[in-house]
C-alpha cells in the first residue's frame, strides 16, 4: 500500500492561530501531517534562528496519520528542528501558515511565515508560505480552501525548481477570489514606522508601525496588482539572492589589492 | 565647504563588539557617522522586526561627526530607528558589520548583519555588510582596514543598483587576503544541526549548532570558492527575491478556479 505523502505544517503566528487550524484541516484531506509550530506568536522573524537559548519541544497531540508540537524557537527552528529531531522520515511537502496578514512584496524579507517556507527550500524540500491580508485573529479562511488544497497538490505532483519556494497571498473574505495569478515581488517600503509613546515609567519608547508603500503601481505582473484586483498571488522565491545582473559592473571592486 | 558624507553604521553583534568598534574608526576616516546598533548581541536575526515589543534606544556618545546610539531591536530595527527618527539628514551610505563569523553562502538569509543591509536597500540607500571568518571575539581585523575604506569609497563614488546592496566576506587574519572576487551565493546548507542536551531540572533541550556543507564545491565563481582560496567574496544581494527564470513554468498554477 502507497504511503500517504507527509505534510509538514508550521507557522509563525503560533500553534494556536486560527490560520494554522485551518491549514491542518485542509492538509489532513491530503496527507498524513507533522505539525511543528511555534509555542507562542513569532510574526516578523524573518528567518531568523536561536542559537543563544536552547531550543524547547512540547507533544501536544498523535495519533493515526498526525502528530502536532509547539517548539520554543522560531519558524526556521521550527523546520531545522522538526525535520531532523521528530519527523520519522523525510516530508513530501512544507506548508507554512495560513499567516494572518499580507506576505506580498517586501513583506516576503520580514515573514516568519516565509522564513520556514525558504528553510524548506534549502533543506531541498518544496515548500509553500500562505497568506491572508487579514490580520484579524478571527480571520475567515473559508475561501482559500480549495487553493490551499490545489496549489498542495500540484506542487506534489510536480515539484518546484532546485532552491526555489513559493509565496502565496490570498485577497480577504470581503473581497473573494477571482483566480490565481504567478507573479513577481512588487517593488515596495514601509513609510512613517514609528509611533512614539511612554512607558509605565514615563521613558520614551518607539513602536514599530507603518504603511506599506508600492513604489512600482502601475505594474500589472506583481503580487500587489494580482492581490488589488482580486487574485491569489503565487510568487517563486528564490534563496539564492545574488544579483547576477551587476556581477560584471561591480567588476572594478576586483581592483582593490 | 562640502560637507562629508554621513555614514550610517549597525551591525548583529552589538555595539560593544570589537568588529563594529574598528568599522567605526575605518569610517570616521571617511566620513560623519552616526551608529545605531544593537544594545547586545543580536546574531541569527536575519531581517527580522520588532512588533510585539517596544524599540528602545539609548544615547551613548556624541561630538562633531559623530553620534553613537544603542538599541533594543534587531539589527533591521536599528535602521529603520535609526534612518527615521535619528539621522538628521539621509546616510549616504549604510555599513554594517564588521561580523564575526562568515555570511557567506546560505548564511545571508540568517544573518543580521545582511538584515540591516538588505533593510538599507529597501530604503533606497547604497548598503554594504562586512563579515569576517572569525567568530572570536578578539578576532584580527587589521588586515581587512584597506578593503573596509576602499569599498566603501567605491559605493559611495557610484552607487549600487536599485534593490541591491553587498554581502562582502573577509578571509581570517591567518589567511591574509589575495584580493577581492565580485561573485555568487554558493549553494549550501548546514547539517547535524542540534546538540541535546539537559537544562538545571534535567529536561531535554536542544542547541541549534551544525557544520556548514558546501553543496556545489567546484564552482569556482561563487564567494565560498573565493573565500577558501585566500579572496574576499562580494556578492551583489537583491532585495527582490521572484524567481523569474520558473514563473512561465508555473503558470499552471493560474488554472485553479
Amino acid at each position: 500500500m502507497q504511503k500517504r505523502p507527509l505534510i509538514f505544517i508550521t507557522n509563525d503566528d503560533g500553534y494556536l492561530a486560527k490560520g494554522i487550524k485551518n491549514l491542518i484541516e485542509v492538509m489532513s484531506q491530503i496527507g498524513d501531517v507533522l505539525v511543528v509550530a511555534p509555542d507562542g506568536p513569532r510574526s516578523g522573524m524573518s528567518c531568523a534562528i536561536t542559537s543563544m537559548t536552547p531550543v524547547r519541544h512540547h507533544l501536544l497531540s498523535k495519533e493515526e496519520g498526525s502528530a502536532i508540537y509547539a517548539c520554543s524557537g522560531t519558524p526556521v527552528d521550527c523546520v531545522k528542528f522538526g525535520i531532523s529531531q521528530l519527523a520519522e522520515r523525510k516530508p513530501d511537502i512544507i506548508v507554512s501558515g495560513v499567516n494572518h496578514g499580507s506576505n506580498a512584496s517586501v513583506c516576503v524579507l520580514y515573514s516568519g511565515t516565509m522564513g520556514a517556507a525558504l528553510e524548506g527550500a534549502v533543506l531541498g524540500i518544496p515548500s509553500i508560505g500562505f497568506s491572508l491580508l487579514d490580520h484579524a485573529a478571527d480571520a475567515d479562511f473559508s475561501h482559500t480552501y480549495k487553493y490551499l488544497k490545489e496549489i498542495t497538490l500540484s506542487v506534489l505532483k510536480t515539484g518546484l525548481p532546485n532552491g526555489v519556494c513559493l509565496n502565496v497571498n490570498f485577497p480577504d473574505a470581503s473581497t473573494g477570489i477571482k483566480g490565481a495569478k504567478v507573479c513577481s515581488q512588487a517593488e515596495g517600503r514601509f513609510v512613517q514606522e514609528f509611533k512614539q509613546s511612554t512607558d509605565g515609567n514615563e521613558r520614551v519608547i518607539h513602536w514599530l508601525t507603518g504603511y506599506f508603500e508600492n513604489t512600482d503601481p502601475n505594474n500589472q505582473s506583481n503580487d500587489e496588482w494580482a492581490l488589488a484586483n482580486g487574485y491569489a498571488s503565487i510568487v517563486p522565491t528564490r534563496v539564492d539572492m545574488t544579483d547576477y545582473s551587476s556581477i560584471e559592473a561591480l567588476s572594478n571592486l576586483e581592483n582593490i589589492k
